[in-house]
């Protein structure tokens, strides 16, 4: 049979490294330092100092398929470990600093990682689990600008020793490149191992002009911590087209980084709805405080982000992209974005879209399926689970023979996010598999009432709970966070969703609370409160 | 050693027809008949067109890897043999309807062309080579909307009596989709073989914000033929996005297009420069004419675009985007945009970038290399030969064997385009190989030549070529076209280069031509001009 003509080169991060030192040598790299001091690299050094990291970690005994983990904030020095590992064959092992010491333990031995860079500022976590694991070696980076002890390595010497004349060694596009593991709220977390390939797919898919739209004007601020789901991809999205980069290092709260942003004038910024919302609080209540980049971009996703919200933003002069997906998916796997037949639309109409999960990528296919196995019709209504299958999207996870249940029969990844589609392709999540409500035989989904209550003026954050209920089965719970100082009532909050939803529908009761929990990448742990409500350790209802 | 987790799903045009269909269903696609009437289908009809398409080849007999050659304008049909036939297997092979008889039987023989469809109005064409191929099936598109003859197959009966259930037969992400044989000046034509994987590679790479950015408000309309480098790919990309389409069919001349802009609103055009200029000259002479698009995008290959050009377009509010490729590389390898360390340039400082052959896209890399097989710095001064690698630049031709010189022991392809590259990366190509003009040791180059010719604001058209001189072995010769009306000596040309070329620079001679001869792509052919000034058939000097 004839057989195509084109050359047989593979996908490679090697080849957005090598075109960022060849193309984009001028392109800067600013870091904040904890002491909040700024720092900038050109594109040139980081290219020079990653080859030097791929070259010292060869010397240092690193074979194919090797983990590397890092254990670090968002700095220049981890985006040389997003490229200088694979570089040198080995695999990037983004530990989640969050995490406690015995998960944090278990994920190590269960990647079985050999070496381990880690900032300098995060050593006091690592001693946590030092003696549960056990590395090779252990690389510090001088975060701080403290010298580094002499029981470990200076990552700053490792470079500056790496032998010279490094050359990459040939590899396949499906070799692996970084792995990640997922905060499962239930059993053992899970790894999902990244390829050349698909994180080069997911750059090119996720960089097109409706989903993440970057170009070379762009100054790209990630709050997303480099060690969840890559920065979402971002950084491979940056050195591919030679993007200034700004990292704001361990200092995130809001405050922090309002000023940050007011002093390197971020384009474009990404990060969860908890990292968010407080932000629009702050500027709504001192409106001349910071003066903003005009027009900046904030990249949403790792959990709903509510209409009002975004429309908060939106009076700031800051447009909101709201994605959807999860480390298993690389992680873009859909974008609200306006379709070719809603260009009509007028501003205002638009944002019921851009709250939406928006429309699946390309190269990623989807589906929602019913408890019946049936695909239900796109008609905004029924729902049933999402499911994906593509090029990023894992396939299994990482030695862990028990997963096989989030997987179908043909291959599809099971989400267990449950979602209806309406008949442009807007994806609608209502709720994950497990939060969903019961109440006599019907569903509630707990995202939209929460929506709906921080559309309320003076709520900071809701979370809605389903509690076991005599005669119903389930019914609905809302745990509610004032905004500092403001007054809520129940009444006032039940008045706003009675114009919204069924009486059935409305939350029996109402818990306020001074926090929500959070899991350790920033969204909200409805696990976690529904364990609280069990042990009875939720504050009384009002 | 670790294997990474990620989905085995191969990329496929497949996917990107599924999308359109499920997607993108009210997206239009406008087609101007040869009656200049306009017909709008949706994407819905497109979907299911391709696919009956496909069930009616496979029921015809199509065995995978068939060769299904197209002969048609630039209309909705051709757009369902895009899909529709690789969808069955088969191979769409598109036909150059500019060629000669001969020339177009030999291409037809060298792929063994099973299939063919054809548009009725080009059945004159076909039937000079009727005798000379050997067809088993002649389908047609009643472009006309004419009745067809009884000889043929009716490409709508076709459709309609496709069997239904068309199942896509699995297939590699490697094989082949597309062909397409380049006009080459010396030996034969030569085919080159598109792969799902590159088609949807280059499609990924094209659509990136700072290449062609196309947006889901873009409505498209592809001057450049569909026979053209697959259209310079462009089809593939608005099927992907699901983007409005708007195909000029037949009618090509200058007032032509600018009425069909005026009636269809287009915000991206792509095409050669030989039919640009002419309307920016229509433009200039008739400013109340036409009412065009605000903020109208062209992109343009093929030819180097003069910057004097690029600027006359913008004083008309519409942007130009340069890119540079060929057949053999898919064809996007590079596209001038303005990079991120030069965003601090104003708009009058940008020209000069827009008007180089900008930088290499991403997946591709890019070299020059001397005679010497050195690669020389990028000092904006130094010249090579472009070679180029990627996953979508070919590394071999169609059963030709005798092509091997035209690519490197490593497997990069050379282009025969001979550029600088200057510090930042931007390409500006000085000619090809065999265009270069060697005068007493010294390299000319004809393109510079020919853009400072054409900065004069009586030239409509100008070609600069070699011709042999007793003692400085070559010389070059200046080939002018004059705007309509306008008068312009060989002095005024002179005064004006001298501006800015050496003495020794400058063409001795001058002719003043009616028009100047094009390939069947719409580049100048500056092989024909030597062959016609050896033949003495070039009119006098002036």
């Amino acid at each position: 049979m004839i057989q195509a003509t084109m050359q047989d080169a593979p996908l490679s991060l090697n080849h957005f490294l090598e075109r960022a030192g060849r193309l984009y040598g001028e392109s800067e790299l600013v870091t904040r330092r904890p002491d909040k001091s700024l720092v900038t690299h050109t594109y040139a050094a980081f290219h020079q100092r990653s080859l030097a990291l791929a070259s010292a970690l060869q010397a240092a005994g690193l074979k194919p398929g090797d983990r590397v983990a890092t254990l670090c904030w968002n700095h220049h020095a981890h985006l040389e470990c997003y490229f200088g590992i694979p570089a040198a064959g080995g695999v990037m092992h983004t530990l989640n600093l969050r995490l406690g010491a015995d998960e944090l333990a278990w994920i190590m031995n269960h990647a079985e990682d050999r070496f381990l860079i880690v900032d300098d500022v995060l050593l006091p976590l690592l001693e946590q689990v030092r003696d549960q694991v056990s590395l090779e070696r252990v690389i510090v980076f001088p975060f701080s600008g403290m010298a580094v002890d002499d029981a470990f390595t200076d990552y700053e010497q490792f470079l500056a020793g790496a032998p010279t004349g490094f050359q990459y060694p040939e590899h396949d596009e499906n070799d692996p490149v970084a792995m990640c593991y997922t905060s499962g709220t239930t059993g053992r977390p899970k790894g999902v191992v990244y390829s050349h390939r698909s994180a080069v797919l997911h750059t090119l898919s996720a960089c097109l002009p409706d989903s993440w739209g970057l170009t070379a004007g762009d100054a790209v601020l990630p709050v997303t911590p480099m060690f969840h789901a890559n920065s979402w991809g971002v950084p491979y999205a940056c050195v591919m087209l030679g993007l200034k980069m700004i990292f704001p290092g361990p200092h995130l709260h809001p405050e922090d980084l309002l000023d940050l942003f007011e002093q390197t004038r971020p384009t474009y910024s990404l990060g969860v709805p908890s990292i968010w919302l407080p932000m629009a609080d702050l500027m709504d209540k001192q409106p001349e405080r910071w003066a903003l980049p005009a027009h900046m971009r904030m990249l949403v996703g790792g959990s709903a982000m509510p209409e009002s919200a975004i429309r908060a933003f939106a009076r700031h002069g800051m447009e909101v992209t709201h994605g959807w997906g999860m480390t298993e998916t690389s992680p873009l796997a859909s974008v609200a974005s306006i379709k070719p037949e809603l260009q009509h639309l007028d501003d205002d109409a638009r944002f019921p879209y851009y709250a939406t999960a928006g429309l699946p990528q390309p190269l990623v296919d989807l589906r929602i399926v019913g408890d019946d196995g049936v695909e239900p019709p796109w008609d905004g209504e029924v729902t049933g689970e999402i499911q994906v299958h593509g090029p990023f999207i894992t396939g299994s996870y990482y030695q862990a023979p028990d997963a096989a249940d989030k997987f179908t029969p043909d291959g599809w990844l099971r989400t267990g996010d449950v979602a209806s589609i309406d008949r442009h392709g807007y994806i609608r999540i209502v709720d994950r598999t497990k939060d969903l409500i019961k109440s006599g035989g019907e569903w509630i989904s707990s995202v939209d009432l929460e929506n709906a209550i921080m559309a309320h003026p003076r709520v900071a954050e809701a979370a809605v709970i389903a509690v076991p209920h005599p005669k119903w089965a389930e019914r609905p719970l809302a745990c509610v966070v004032r905004k500092p100082g403001q007054d809520v009532s129940p009444e006032s909050i039940r008045n706003l969703l009675a114009e919204r939803f069924a009486r059935w529908q409305l939350p029996d009761d109402y818990i306020f609370m001074d926090e929500l929990p959070h899991t350790s990448t920033g969204k909200l742990s409805k696990a976690t409160l529904r364990q609280m409500h069990e042990a009875g350790q939720l504050p009384k209802t009002e």
